[in-house]
């Protein structure tokens, strides 16, 4: 059964990639699976037909057949539980693997979610300036650890897995903050992510939903 | 080979059962598994030994015989597939508990985390007053959402599950704010978690560390 994914209509990112639904695309990409797309306008996404399938009105959603799951982590970690390629063969490895999902969604999209958000939130707040190096400081320590973990390695632990998958599109959202660029070993490291030809397949898929959505057909 | 874990030498939160740790201890008395505690201190929490097993210099860690993880809801996740009483058997709700675990993580914890960080970093700020209103607008959205998923279901899906475990340590951390008293059905969600055995021996062991260290032996 071809499973069906949620994606916004009109990405609030015109296009560059960084909606939570390019991890799953990505990630069915990786293990070759064929997927359809059912997009959602911002109203829909709020209605309760939708939140039946996402309790907090986000995207994206995944259904299979009797299955619906939500939340990206979870999606990615299903599909790459059931489709080899994405996670390892050894239990520990596997395990490890896991951990640095959590990782990617738990402590390093955070503090840049905060950043992005006081940037579209809080821009004319008397307080933007003087508040702003603050955030910024939560993202370096943590991409400082990151940067020191990863060292010269080319994944985060052995092969690429859907650790990476997740940490790259994680590290993708400073994109146009300029904070990425102080540390070389992280923007090499996104751009092995972004050089694999799922990603690019990905890419290009969520690229023309939005090209289309502009076209006055 | 009994775990081992590791939990601050002397938690931030005096004994509440708010620091992660709890989630593990919880999860591992949930399916009766022996475990030991290294207690660290914030120092040695950023020292190159630590990192090497927590990459954030975080607590809680877990090491299992080679295997060694971090990220609470890795180590969650790790007990309830090695050990029956937290996941269901069933791959579909198993698959919908799991994203429930991510949801806790990556959707509902993040506002919470921010408003907690914001009443510690920022109380002096000449914002703090005009921007709290802002913060805890962004957990009433999901508690509100979460709330209404709930309804008068006892737990998230089916049978207590890992998600559970998850999200009510997750709204635990709104312990003394006043906010989770407005949603009776998430106060009752949170009192039926905080009345398992098994979370109140977690709770008993974490209490007992903290009693410990302030006590002159």
């Amino acid at each position: 059964m071809t499973p069906i994914i949620t994606a916004f209509e009109r990405s609030p990112d015109r296009g560059r990639g960084l909606a939570r639904d390019m991890r799953v695309r990505w990630a069915l990409e990786e293990v070759d699976q064929p997927y359809d797309v059912r997009l959602v306008s911002f109203r829909e996404m709020k209605k309760p037909a939708h939140r039946k399938l996402h309790p907090f009105g986000q995207i994206p959603t995944y259904e299979e057949g009797d299955l619906a799951l939500f939340e990206s982590g979870a999606i990615v970690l299903h599909i790459a539980e059931r489709h080899s390629g994405l996670l390892p063969e050894d239990a520990n490895a596997r395990a490890r693997a896991i951990a640095w999902m959590f990782a990617a969604l738990n402590t390093v999209e955070p503090p840049i979610v905060e950043l992005s958000m006081a940037k579209i939130l809080e821009r004319e707040k008397s307080w933007y300036e003087e508040r702003l190096p603050m955030l910024e400081d939560r993202v370096h320590v943590r991409l400082g650890e990151l940067s020191d973990r990863l060292d010269d390695a080319e994944w985060l632990d052995g092969a690429f897995s859907a650790a990476d998958l997740m940490m790259v599109t994680v590290l993708r959202r400073l994109d146009g903050s300029g904070l990425l660029e102080k540390y070389p070993t992280l923007c090499a490291y996104v751009a092995r992510g972004k050089a694999r030809p799922a990603y690019q397949r990905a890419f290009a898929d969520q690229l023309a939903v939005f090209t289309a959505a502009k076209s006055p057909d």
